[in-house]
């Protein structure tokens, strides 16, 4: 049975990961016949936003102990992921990944992503085991790799060309279409960087999981 | 086309609404050709559970602010849910059902249920609106219904017990099955009341949703 890994950065869209995304790799994964297994850094959050009304709480929240909120508890830190036991990597999208797995929301192209990601994704490379990432997660592929990997975060002008600066090549992508750079074993898809449904969101996991495990064989 | 309510309970299935559930709930409903409308209590949280370890965090949540992670934002008051423009209403079960939406997990069949959700219900029943609820939210429907309306939180004895305590039929049921009440138009099933895989709770939702939209014809 392949096995995939999940990296989460907490749980909601404004300050952890987008939770609909999460959960639809999760089921992507389990439909194709595959099993997960969920990873987050044990690190603060940057913030923590009230999703009701999209300010700043004056809390301080942490990213894999409220990630386990979406994993059931049945969570490892990141610091033990080990890329010679997965078939493949999944990086789930919401704000979270862009503030709390990288700077890219703060930094552009300048960010810093942290080290348990970086070494995540490296090691998985370097075994030339697929990636996949959903909505803004590929910045952080666009960060690691450069290399001209072929990414799409769907058609957002500023964030493409961010891409583009990290030496990324982006690809306009519509509702549940991937990308799939082959050299590099990866499969990216927009998500909610589109004004999407949850039954679209639903889509692009499916096709990425299946394409993922596809790239695994 | 039709709207379907959602009542949620907070964010994380040890002290709000079981995440997979309720995004499988709104991926049903728009798989199905319906829409959603998010609702939750503007109360705090019974008590903040770290899903790392399972231990009481010294912190506080409410469960509107809380729920609107898994909404995404798109979440109202409890208090605003008007019946009569909505077709269904399903109610996503994890411990926050129990902890949040009635005092089922404290008191067993002696639980109250929050006053919002109690109206909710029964304004749907005298309106010939059929109700649906995952996992352990059927409790609720056992205390605030009574009648002999029959219900499934899977196998659990003693859960079972308390439904009948409640003046509630249990039936058995396994993954993805439904109990369905045609006199009340109610219509449950166990989701993680049994030991489920999250393609098993996107099959439970799904037969769920389908049969509340066949009900509300």
């Amino acid at each position: 049975m392949k096995k995939i890994a999940i990296i989460l950065a907490g749980s909601g869209v404004y300050d952890g990961s987008e939770i609909h995304e999460a959960v639809m790799s999760m089921y992507a994964i389990v439909k194709a016949g595959a099993e997960y297994g969920i990873f987050a850094p044990d690190i603060h959050q940057h913030h923590v936003i009230n999703h009701l009304n999209g300010e700043e709480m004056k809390e301080s929240r942490n990213v894999l102990i409220e990630s386990a909120r979406i994993a059931r508890g049945n969570i490892q830190d990141l610091k033990n992921f080990d890329a010679t036991q997965y078939d493949a990597l999944i990086i789930p999208g919401g704000f979270g990944a862009a503030k709390n797995l990288c700077t890219f929301a703060f930094d552009g192209p300048d960010c810093e992503v942290h080290k348990g990601v970086e070494d995540a994704i490296k090691n998985m490379l370097s075994l030339h085991k697929p990636i996949g990432a959903l909505c803004i997660s590929p910045v952080i592929l666009a960060k690691v790799i450069g290399d001209q990997v072929e990414l799409t975060i769907g058609s957002d002008q500023a964030t493409a060309e961010a891409i583009e600066t990290m030496e990324g090549l982006h690809a306009l992508k519509d509702h549940g279409e991937i990308a799939v750079d082959l050299k590099h074993k990866v499969v990216t898809t927009p998500c909610y960087m589109l004004d999407a449904t949850i039954a679209q969101i639903a889509d692009g996991a499916i096709h990425v999981v299946n394409k993922l495990i596809e790239l695994s064989e």
